[in-house]
């Protein structure tokens, strides 16, 4: 998304038309109308403006005109507009390192003193200069109407800019920072969504779902119904936005197959007949929240809500995508080792095509020949699923920056964060283009296991080991 | 209040059994009884649990529930545990001073280089080792139902506390920071009180009412009828208690008398045909958040709600108390020049007492005299009248810490800052015990002149000069 | 309550105004002022108006702008004044009794021709003239803001005036019907009050209790504890307004006592270990309402509401006064049996009195001397309680107008038809004024044992044979 | 709709459940499964339950139990059984026509003798007698769970039945009688529908549109946006289901073409800055609730709420279909005149087609030539124009058994009995093909003018006179 605040034309014109009556008739915060890419005098009233409402001049209902104001300025820029008006914020408005240093310095004197009091005065004072005053420019768009909302976009522009633009990269950082503080998992409501629900959300939804498209609003309807539940994070001050959200179907046994539950003509489950719960989709709904995590919390707040609900709940588990496998494979295929076969597979293999049991396997995948030519999925199908399990409950690569092992695949990673294992790999379980492209169709369940989940966690989080089933454990060993 | 926590029963009770069923059924969460004094082995108990806390092992659900272990443990102690239990918080979770001296060495390292990625690196990491573990200790609890008012009346406690428990101030300021943040004006809701509002509620405003204390629900069902309004600011995860909350009278003309607008005999005025909307009690409702404010807040946004209901509304006026004219009154006796007083004045004084103007002013204040004796009240009305208007617009002490001068009076300086001024000082204004007692009986009309509150607010905040009315100017000139 | 609408000055003053938005700007449904007595040519004003309305000149609206003139007209009315209107009502818009007859005719010669279309037709139109147009003038304030409680109210009125103004009867019957069919059970809510709940209503309930006089806002809170319940019945056009209501204690056990449950310092009990749910008031709220029934309803559904809370309920009983004993008792001795008596009883008596058992009965009874006199107390005990279980279980009386027998205690009546059974008869229940003069601090339990009901209340309703538990059939054998 | 409880699977489903958990656990209401058909033994269960019912074995709570039971057996009935099962309840249930007989001639004896008691009494007997005991087993519904959907819907049913089973007729009076009590206009609340109503709300507006059918969600959302209103009547009992709703454009100056305001593309405006309501849709949403009517309040009371929120709204009118218009003017072809013509209009005709001015009108009508021959459309448009204005304005059929005249268009009749008057015909007002096939494209406007709308209404009611506007007099008198 290029730019959030664009992408939502409805949300734009409402910011715009509340921060006006806000800016609107006090003269003391009035901006005149800058040009849309913000030119060298522009950029001087804008500044001129932040440095107005960091004075604080006429009290904090000023300060607020004045942030209406600014923000509005914001919305009319275009993006190389905003790119420069990010700019001064980051640059002009950052910490005194001057400051920083001299303050440094102090505390490094005042321990030196041992004076308990002063080493405390000395800390404060440094923690003080750390603190950037942007931050408490970008705190006062709290307090405007959805002034949250603008800063939760505001920061998804950020992400899509820092890497052109590095120097913007403190002010994401702060802006993460309040953020984080401010979207606490404490301060969230967990809702269930229900057909019931305003068509307002609901558009959301279908807008933000990312696993399996939301293909219409009869599709929604069959993923709402008395059978399902659809549950998201919300939080007070931005009441009509989801963060993220979760859909589950209940019913018998663990489902393999993705198709079967989002078939509109598949027949009604009583809910308080399943033995099962199915988290078939989980989609973050902000980009502007990337990076602040509330997707473990949200299952476990799920799984307790259901088990109340439904106390013939045994089971709780995913029904999840392998985003990353074609990929992983290709590389495999490149330089790596794809493992033994058994004999009766070589000779499956070669009974489709005679150049060798390996090529034979690279050619079928890459052609897709596998689907097509005949014996060619029964040909592919055991050494694949070994390279799945492989793939998903072995392989590893660095967490960035944190010099942890974690799963290639970011979908298990999750998962197995929260204390899941991998439970089975199903094949033929997204036979849509996308999950043939993705994965050759197989899918995999994470199973939440409520009296093993803090081993699981911790084993995964200690050493990145995975928890697997019997099942995937064979499939290892093979 | 010595305990804020101890001091609402109910809600004690609710919270013991929220947080018994969320620490509950979980093994590693359990903590044993302790001692109500909390003994030396019951600290290690209780650090034991921090540092899991911390640790965050078992995920978040487990660290839930060990803070939720930790909150009950700490209702169950009485005050020499409970500050014995905050005093390990204190020292014991707070920053690891040689490492903040290591990073600031790095820093001041890292600027002599001159590598700008380097220094914001050293920066962050300074960042981090400035933040006390226990914050995020006590993040945890906002987590927790009701875990947000828990935090407030811990920092209510924490407060009573410091004075002769100097070591829990970095505790109580880690606290204010977290609560400063969570309480932002811009999380608030306003809320218009009536006596539709729940019984539950309104029993809470008789019970933090400061001003003119609620004498029983008939007092308070007059403060909410048609010609009267209570705003509260409420917190979102505090939804069942007023933050601060202002009671406003819809009248005719300023009000003088605070007798006249608590008289429950009184006629129902129409309030859309009022002219002026008297604030005649602002009232803090959490002592946990003293020194996080939001009343100039309050008082702007429940005059815009007004204009928007009644635009007859032209003044909006106070009708407050001045709580330490006495006290300042007795100084200026003991040490002080009262003022010159016109030989009209000399001679009523003369007439009452014998003894010279400033002393039979100084008798008659100090017995009471001027009440009971004869000639008494008009004698000291004109002096006092004057006095009155110096101690509130002219008199001047050093605010705590900040090195700028500020009204004596708590109150003046409240509206002053706020951009109100002095219009009007009445006599007889309020003739209760307490009344007469802190001020006798004189009250004062602060008044909110919307096109002059921006240019009263920087002059008073700039050069401590008050804004006053021509008729409070001519006294001070008399 | 002589007048129901006077008697609440708030909801009366209310009421005004919102009818004059509605009757003020519109010249056809303006009424002049009339004089409090209604004059003569006053009646004629409302006559006409009365017409208008009826003929429903100008549309809908313009009715109901007539219709809103009228009940301000009559709202403006002292007594007598509105019992001349309501005669208008009474004698003017009534059923035309020529018309009726005729159309009587009609359909008996319809239904000696055979044709049943005919019949049928003939049928109808009896059904249309039996219809008093003043129904339609009543409907129509169906239609106004609060005009339902209006019709209560009016109703009310109407109740404490017929026995004076027989004439009024047959307005007072229609309006009975409207209200039977508003009010039918299927459109009420079943809501239950808690602290939580406006001020406004639950002053309503300290207002309407007619059982257990409720002393002060502590009083009512006590009644709303964890460990106590109060539902009422409230209707969608009149949400402010409590219809009936009852109050229910949750213990262990069937109490005996009404003090135990009304006392403010009586420990809480954890609801959930409660096995017993105690019926200790039920009051009905509108006297407007009289003769329509809702009450065996309340009970049930209450009992349902219960048993899904708390599934540790197993005895649901009332504890319940006995008004009519006393009385009742005066009778007995003026010209009745007391019963016999065992020897021991005799003795105990004759040694507080001696002029006989009999008489030392009378006499302990009337002069309240056993509650004084030495020994008293044991003296009267037995053969009271034996008159108590005969009273509530034996006596009957002939119910009003319906040729049925039915029990002489109206609260015996009221649970007896619901199917509850006489359980267990409490010396010392109730040693409140009121309950030593009605029934000598007796009280009494109606035990609704869920799988009896029906049997009993047909048992009742045959043939007025109450079912009574073992302990009471005992009393009754003695 | 031929059955609409079964054309609503959902509701269906929702009911059956409702309804088992009300029936299921009682001995008593137990129904044992019928047959689809009703066969005759399955009858005679019914006829017993109903009797059971009525007796009113086992208190009112078991009468509930047995109503659901029949209820779902109802609902487990095919389309003969259904019609066979209401068939009972017209002929077994009706009133004892002897009875009324009886209580007829009692009457008559009564009103000779003149005792006014006696009279009354008279009169209340026959009023008794003329109640059919189906009455009472109805209004049992009302008290079930969505009941009162059922009843609605029931009665849906049986206007479709009534044509080929007269026999049910009295029945559906009788339902007709009791739904015409509950949904009395005062008991409804008018609610704005936004996009932020429920998705279940929002799909049932979808679906009862009947004026100008809502393609898609797109559609939907476009006819909800800021510049648009959408008002429904709601019933507390039948609270997610629309009973009547109307759809208002905010624009300058009167629309007169459809198409402008359903285009998905067509610009916001600032309703505020709107000076007209364009009512272009009304549709009744409960074929069970025809002919009880609440439309003419709706227009009104919407009308009432606009007004407030924009002051700036002057105009209210409609923009509205002329459905009956091409057939009509089928038969004023076949034998009627269709009105002199100018000789301008005469050339025009004859240039396209040159067998007579009127033949040729009536060829470029009847093959639609007048939207594809050059010059047809010119040529056409003065004289449909004219035959518009007189088909709204001038003719007139009798009403159904009222015997007052009536306009001939349904439309039309709605709106001038409302007190609007025939504003203005637009030529190529909806060029959709049901708009053309309808009335040649044209639509009218009919305006509510504030000031007019009760002298308009009395006309018309009167003496079927319409109010016209200037222009469309022009047309008529040409």
């Amino acid at each position: 998304m290029t730019d959030p605040l664009s992408a939502n034309p409805g949300f734009f014109l409402r910011l715009s038309a509340l921060w006006r009556d806000i800016a609107g008739g006090r003269g003391t915060g009035a901006m005149p109308p800058l040009s849309p890419g913000l030119d060298d005098d522009d950029m001087g009233v804008v500044r001129q403006q932040l440095n107005a409402c960091l004075e604080g001049k006429g009290g904090v209902v000023s300060a607020h005109a004045r942030a209406a104001s600014l923000g509005r300025a914001y919305l009319s820029l275009n993006e190389e507009g905003r790119i420069r008006f990010l700019g001064i914020l980051a640059r002009e408005f950052s910490t005194d390192h001057q400051a920083v240093i001299a303050a440094a310095r102090a505390l490094i004197e005042a321990s030196s003193g041992g004076d308990t009091g002063a080493i405390l005065a000395a800390e404060t004072e440094l923690g003080r200069t750390l603190t950037a005053p942007r931050r408490i420019l970008l705190t006062q768009f709290n307090a405007l109407p959805e002034g949250v909302k603008f800063l939760v976009d505001l920061r998804g522009e950020l992400l899509t800019h820092i890497k052109t633009h590095p120097e913007l990269r403190p002010l994401e950082r702060d802006l993460r920072d309040l953020l984080t503080a401010w979207f606490d998992v404490g301060f969230l409501d967990l809702e269930r969504i229900t057909w019931e629900s305003s068509a307002s959300f609901l558009e959301k939804i279908i807008t933000y779902e990312a696993v399996h498209a939301i293909q219409s609003w009869d599709d929604l309807k069959n993923r709402l119904d008395h059978d399902r539940r659809l549950y998201a994070f919300v939080h007070p001050r931005m009441p009509h936005e989801p963060l993220i959200f979760v859909e589950v179907a209940l019913v018998n046994g663990i489902s393999g197959t993705i198709g079967d539950l989002l078939d509109l003509e598949a027949p009604l489950l009583d809910p308080a007949q399943a033995d099962t719960a199915i988290f078939y989709s989980i989609s973050n709904a902000q980009s502007g929240l990337a990076g602040i995590s509330f997707g473990n919390f949200l299952i476990k707040r799920v799984v307790e809500t259901l088990r109340r609900e439904f106390p013939g709940l045994k089971t709780f588990s995913t029904l999840s995508p392998i985003p990353g496998f074609r990929r992983w494979l290709d590389g495999v295929f490149a330089e790596g080792d794809i493992g033994p076969m058994s004999s009766a597979e070589r000779k499956a293999l070669r009974a489709v095509d005679d150049r060798g049991a390996k090529g034979a396997l690279k050619r079928l995948i890459e052609t897709d020949g596998w689907l097509t030519e005949e014996g060619g999925e029964e040909a592919v199908k055991g050494p694949l699923m070994r390279l799945r399990a492989r793939y998903l409950a072995v392989e590893r690569r660095l967490g960035s920056g944190e010099g942890v092992e974690r799963a290639y695949d970011p979908v298990a990673h999750f998962h197995l964060t929260n204390g899941a294992r991998v439970e089975r790999i199903n094949w033929r379980g997204d036979l849509s283009a996308n999950g043939l492209r993705q994965s050759m169709g197989m899918m995999v369940n994470y199973l939440y296991k409520l009296d093993e989940i803090e081993k699981n966690h911790e084993a995964y989080q200690g050493n990145a080991v995975a928890a697997v089933s019997g099942t995937v454990k064979t499939l290892l060993k093979a």
